[in-house]
């Protein structure tokens, strides 16, 4: 068969960029190796810049997350026995964050394609990418030849799409952290409106939720540490032990219905074009989860492929093609940074006094210099995209 | 002899002590090792904050400051090709810095104790504290007891006062950085109105000057590096290598009349304040000079411990005393991150190319973001002092 543009991968990015497509006219194919219940189902980021939140919405596919999204105009940094909001509605106005979960996303967006008439394929077995560097760019799934024009690879870290660039192409960046977060979901209320991000001196927690029933919780444990090292009463003591440290907050326990353990780090993968064939969002990079933008750059790297491919379509101009890698490194380095920094201003090295000093320094810095919470804020809330500019 | 306030050192915390403390009626007696021509011609740092430049006027000592200083309202930050300028006038309306060197500074208040009729002693032998967790703290000065309520101690990093403290008071925190910085004083005219701090593959430079005739220059230099290992032609060389990176800049040159090494690092040591014994300035806390906050600092120290003397003797209060320690850290801290945070921006590093890439993607961000921008103005003008709060 033949399509325009054949995508690896149906979680956020590959759904996002084939209803984007559709809306401009280009048709595709999206393959998921994954079954439509597991995408579906699939635990992962909860916090949707304004400019996701817009582009779903422009999309037509943000009815039902702006009925049940969270809006948050600030989030709570607490510690040293204080909590200190960093205040969006002041800092950025007219800017938030949502709270919803990536799975609800992917839900909003699998039924907007299938309702256009989309195809996407879930339980494809074998994928390979073929002719990347050519003009006859294809797939073959399970033995059945896709052609296109362009293929995306929207596969995540450890897809196909990736693997796929010739040997000594790609020059790789990588930051590991000496910890992991412990991700957990709980039946219970949340126990603040907004979310918490609380530096302890026995690590960090984050305080979050999902719904006005279901809170999110993380926390910083060792690197290696397993699952079944943390049955849920040493979560619960853990997480008061850390966000029980200012007064009269209480926090609320429940019932523990999923947890995992992820190691952080930072990723970058430079090229993310090879010909025809372009990687978006975890494909391409990793960030750690502190500054929430996971999600929110593969919407943002959608949205230059949809406008670049587009382009093409429209008149033949391949300026957005050649430019879609360095457009999109742009945002994926000012991320990982901002990931780096909320990450190293929050967590517990095992590191010298001076270091430790120098973090509680730059927290009361933060906490107390508009310019230095309007920095957080701005990062946190998104960046413009540069075809905003 | 007996005085009010024993002050070991005549640099620039000792001399303005003594003045301040005059100022409020308090007697003092200034002690020095070496000799009124050495201080007066020692080579530091050459920035001054507003508020150093407001203290200095406001207690009468800033008449040739003024009528000599070069006063700048921003500062240049030249990578990749191309400069960016930090607009103080517009990111922190009303403040700016002054270039005016620490040992006109020094000039200045010598003349002006002298002028006072105070006393200042160059060329003493050997110094001892002694009683300084009594009622009757006392120096010995090359065999002569001088009794007083108050020692401060002024005497830099390897003076006496710190390591007369007892055995474990004292919590040393410190951060060594793996290169130093090649000082160079040269009689040409500065190449530029403003400071210019450069980040390039080859290292950090810095364009600065002391007067309209007299430029100075550092070099990021490999740690250990000797200053016979950097002739004239080999330093202008890479000055030019590293300044002459924007079109149409071309560095001056001229007679090199000073150079020297200094290795950069933080340290601090906590508490500044052993009963009657008080630390300030480089006595307490070393900054990397990146950030010129070193003079500064000793400034803001000198206020704090004037008010809290001249408090006590005015109404026998110890508040001011008691908290001096506290009051001055959360400053030095404050610089100290910032100090860390300026040398991180721009120095090369042996380090990875992920830590690289985030530097530049840093850099980017300060130049772009007004609130980044901001940041950087905010702590480099100096930011308030808690006595103005």
């Amino acid at each position: 068969m033949r399509t325009q543009v054949a995508i690896i991968g149906a979680g956020p990015a590959g759904l996002l960029l084939s209803h984007l497509l559709a809306e401009r006219g280009v048709a595709s194919v999206v393959v998921e190796v994954r079954s439509r219940a597991y995408v579906e189902k699939r635990v992962r980021a909860g916090v949707l810049e304004q400019g996701t939140v817009d582009t779903l919405v422009a999309a037509g596919v943000g009815e039902r997350l702006i009925r049940e999204g969270l809006p948050h105009r600030g989030i709570e940094l607490r510690y040293g026995g204080a909590g200190h909001r960093i205040a969006f509605e002041d800092l950025v106005p007219g800017r938030e964050i949502t709270v919803y979960g990536q799975q609800e996303v992917v839900k909003d967006l699998i039924a907007a394609r299938l309702a256009a008439g989309g195809d996407v394929r879930f339980d494809v077995g074998e994928v390979t990418v073929h002719g990347a560097d050519s003009d006859a760019p294809h797939l073959v799934v399970d033995g059945e030849r896709i052609d296109c024009d362009f293929i995306a690879g929207c596969d995540g870290f450890h897809g196909v799409s990736r693997a796929s660039f010739p040997d000594g192409m790609i020059t790789e960046y990588e930051r590991v952290y000496p910890f992991s977060w412990l991700g957990v979901l709980a039946e219970v209320a949340p126990s603040a409106d907004e979310l918490i991000y609380a530096r302890t001196g026995r690590g960090f927690a984050l305080h979050s939720m999902r719904s006005p029933t279901v809170s999110r919780f993380y926390l910083q444990v060792p690197s290696g540490d397993r699952v079944e090292e943390w049955p849920d009463e040493r979560i619960w003591a853990e997480l008061k032990a850390r966000l029980e440290t200012v007064p009269g907050f209480t926090l609320a326990t429940g019932p523990v219905f999923e947890k995992s353990i992820t190691p952080l780090r930072g990723y970058v993968a430079e090229p993310m074009r090879h010909g025809r064939l372009f990687l978006a969002g975890d494909a391409a990079h990793i960030v750690p989860p502190t500054g929430a933008k996971g999600l929110n750059l593969a919407v943002a790297d959608v949205r230059v492929l949809t406008a670049a491919i587009a382009d093409w379509y429209a008149t033949g101009a391949t300026g957005g093609l050649d430019a879609y890698s360095a457009t999109c490194l742009e945002r994926v380095w000012r991320a990982q940074h901002f990931s780096w920094w909320m990450t190293t201003l929050l967590h517990t090295f095992d590191e010298d006094p001076y270091a430790q000093r120098l973090q509680l320094s730059h927290l009361d810095y933060v906490t107390s210099s508009r310019a230095a919470a309007t920095t957080l804020a701005e990062n946190y809330v998104g960046l413009p995209y540069g075809d905003e500019a």
